[in-house]
């Protein structure tokens, strides 16, 4: 029996995970690196593929209401206007014109440092854990300096969005440690701009997509005009999109280039149909993490309060994980109204309105109608890291002498494991033995992502399918060739293992992995 | 029985089929378009996934030799240097000053106009189908204006690229039609340019990647030094690359985003294994694209000529495809040699030697070496492109009363088929029948994309199916629940019928479809 030891591991524990086994590497690695950019090594390709592969299943082939688009990351540039991110998309910065380094202004933190009754000047840290000591540091350090006698007033830590005008020159600059170099934070727009077509003018100004949703806006008018679709109705979308984060942070959490999952729910206006569809998607949303294997206790809801939400938004609940570094966002459900294609109908003048034949044959007012959209926005990147946070366990075996053993293993649900079994014979030196296990290898590598290693004692073999998340090892032994045709198949969690035949093999994967 | 009329569908009726059912829309459609950019709909969005489907689970999961990778889109600006793009990967523009117009020296055609003796003067003409017509009228013109008497020398197009430096002040502008204001042809790097990090000076610049197989390139070192791999062996990866082609064209053969499915397999230096591995994937890439419903008449092999070859390689051969403008490369297979990986160990500083233990065993030297490269490069939009045109049939069928009826029809593999079947109750008004077609209708949708239509005669619904390449339509009528259970399922390329139990309609189905 396993005995399991579960708590959110450290992050350190997961990317060094993620490099040595060929999840994740820092993207552009043999130059040092690119901040803010991953890429997916062989076995984080499948788990991604596995987790984009299941929401299209769930989200539109298994549902009637739901369908699905690809739309380019390039759109033209008016969309942005319509929608807003031209004039608003940004977060505040701060410029240190001594250095020509640049800051997020709301990550910036700032104290005057009073004695007594005097200021005898600023401090400023850069937003991290131990800010607060650091901080006091600095001013235990200047209190020194200038021989200032008397009590020093608590440190209170500001941003510096919260600055006062007049103290955009006494702040020191955090690369310098002197006052005089710091702007006003200014706004900092975070979509990444490029230029299309020949002309390098200002006509030729383009956007990455900083989000998916648009794409469906802008195709709603397309899909209602040649789909069959009647209300209500979603447009589902799996893509990358891009953000200039000016800190990007906490390994794939927040990067500059991220894939999205999104969904954009169209129902007739009204509280009552906005009510209905809010908590019905939050409950499905919630369930679908549970189905792709993350424990309901590690998810909690945080509703935005009404103060708090977007101009657009008319309720905003984000389910939340924890994370490695946290209890953070991990799925947005929102009811954005009719904001978005109002916006697109004055943009383009073309009408978003929809005609809804089975409100007309109801007799209901009005049956044409702007409608409105309750959107799940699910972030690829984010799943990838609760998916995998979810499965990290350490737990302890008994060994080959029986002895407790400490092993490390990623309990991945069947569907989003990269391998979803792992084929081993025996012993590499009995031909017969190794072409049978070859056989079965090659009946299941038709249908599933499977692995086959023949070299090392089983036990081995075992740890490292174990480390990888391979749900099931199946061994073909002397047993196999000599006796019934069985092969035994062994559990992941459990370690436990089964003699079954090779059909019964492939009909328990089929039940384990096609759910 | 069907009749077929079979020849390559127009352009015209390829593009308004996909705008019509809803496979392909132009991008930004609601703003007026957006030149170079698409998107694909609700049915295009599943024939495109369902042939990255079929081209991963045949080149990753159902080989030993090749694992996967998802690399970003932005990487380091260096990997550009390295590989060349930043300083090659260019065609040839010309600038009309006064309208600020720029054009593709290449497809822009002049010719001198001689009469007699004497050059009147230039014509100039963008390449077009009618240019030739186009530069006589233009010539033509000149002459009577000028009152030039004499025999008019037939005219010599030549391209822009083509023309001595005297002429670039003579030949006129096809902005103005006036000479003057073009200028020299100049290069014009492809790669979308953008800033990264909030610092917006030279350091910041980066590129959209221009081809996946820089990405695979870069990973290569982390991929060996954790991915247990032996040589030979291939990384493989899908996804967008971006070029910003002067003048996209042809729908979505040459648009400025499109994405691609491109593999780099690793073998030993040396003529023997370069040789074998390149006829190997010519042929394995053939026979792909038969597999997923390609005619094997309509591919031809065009091996580039050794004058014609890029600098790096040793041999390259497109497979051809008779696309509806032409026959056109529609993938690349190529001996990259050890080019790239070279350059990135010169850039980077990073050994790229392979520690062959194969070799070392039977005692080959030398056994630390640069791998060469095979590279199949194919375009998913490409396919998706002739995927389309060569399921595209026209024929006659007899429709209710025997007589011969025209249908257009998808004759799509099943596997690439957006649906793959369709669920009709005969009738709608008979709920125990709706309700048993319903029941097989759910079971079918929990393991494919499935359509379910009740509207209309069912002939008429045959037909919408067939449009969209359906392969199955299952009805359910009063047998089915008046008699033995068994439903009817019609074929849509010969529109023949039997009866299965719901049972055997699944085993049918699988057996055509999870080929």
């Amino acid at each position: 029996m396993a005995k399991e030891i579960t708590e959110t591991p450290a992050m350190e524990t997961i990317v060094t995970l993620c490099k040595r086994r060929g999840f994740v590497f820092q993207s552009s690695d043999i130059y040092g690196g690119y901040n803010g950019f991953f890429d997916y090594g062989p076995l984080g390709v499948e788990v991604k593929k596995n987790i984009k592969d299941a929401w299209w299943r769930d989200m539109v082939h298994r549902r009637d209401d739901v369908v699905g688009l690809d739309s380019s990351i390039i759109m033209h540039p008016n969309i942005w206007k319509a929608s807003g991110h031209v004039g608003g998309f940004s977060d505040p910065m701060v410029d240190c014109k001594e250095s020509k380094l640049r800051y997020r202004a709301d990550q910036l933190f700032w104290a005057a440092v009073v004695v007594g009754d005097e200021t005898i000047g600023y401090v400023s840290v850069l937003e991290d854990g131990e800010m607060e000591a650091e901080a006091q540091k600095q001013a235990d350090s200047m209190k020194r300096k200038l021989a200032k006698q008397g009590e020093m007033a608590p440190l209170q830590l500001l941003d510096y969005t919260e600055a006062t005008p007049d103290l955009y020159e006494k702040i020191p600059s955090p690369a310098t440690g002197k006052p005089g170099s710091l702007t006003a934070p200014r706004d900092f727009n975070l979509m990444f701009e490029t230029k299309v077509g020949p002309l390098a003018d200002s006509t030729a100004v383009a956007y990455l997509r900083p989000e998916t949703a648009q794409g469906i806006f802008a195709n709603y008018k397309n899909i209602v005009d040649t789909g069959r679709v009647k209300m209500p109705f979603g447009i589902a979308q799996i893509g990358k999109a891009f953000r200039n984060e000016i800190t990007p942070r906490n390994f794939i959490f927040r990067s500059r280039e991220f894939e999205q999952m999104e969904m954009e729910f169209f129902i007739e206006p009204g509280e009552e149909s906005r009510l209905k569809w809010y908590r019905y998607w939050l409950d499905w949303c919630t369930d679908w993490l549970v189905s792709i294997g993350i424990d309901r206790d590690m998810i909690s809801e945080d509703v935005h309060p009404e103060d708090k939400l977007s101009h657009y938004s008319k309720g905003t609940t984000d389910l939340m994980f924890k994370f490695p570094h946290g209890v953070q966002e991990l799925w947005g459900i929102a009811c954005r109204g009719c904001f978005d294609l109002t916006q697109h109908q004055e943009h383009s003048g073309k009408s978003m309105e929809f005609f809804d034949q089975d409100r007309k044959d109801r007799g209901e007012e009005p049956f044409k109608y702007i409608p409105h959209v309750v959107e799940p926005a699910l972030g690829v990147d984010r799943t990838f890291l609760a998916v995998l946070t979810a499965a990290y366990t350490e737990d302890e075996i008994p060994n080959d002498k029986g002895k407790p053993e400490k092993r490390s293993l990623l309990k991945f649900h069947p569907r989003i494991a990269p391998y979803k079994a792992a084929v081993f014979p025996l012993v590499k030196n009995k031909p017969e033995l190794l072409e049978r296990a070859r056989g079965l290898f090659e009946k299941l590598q038709r249908r599933w992502s499977v692995a086959w290693d023949v070299s090392g004692a089983i036990g081995r073999r075992y740890r490292r399918q174990d480390e990888i998340g391979t749900p099931y090892c199946i061994t073909v032994d002397f047993d196999t060739i000599e006796k019934d045709g069985t092969v035994t198949i062994r559990d992941r969690d459990t370690t436990e293992q089964k003699r079954l035949s090779e059909d019964e093999v492939i009909a328990f994967l089929s039940e384990k992995i096609d759910v």
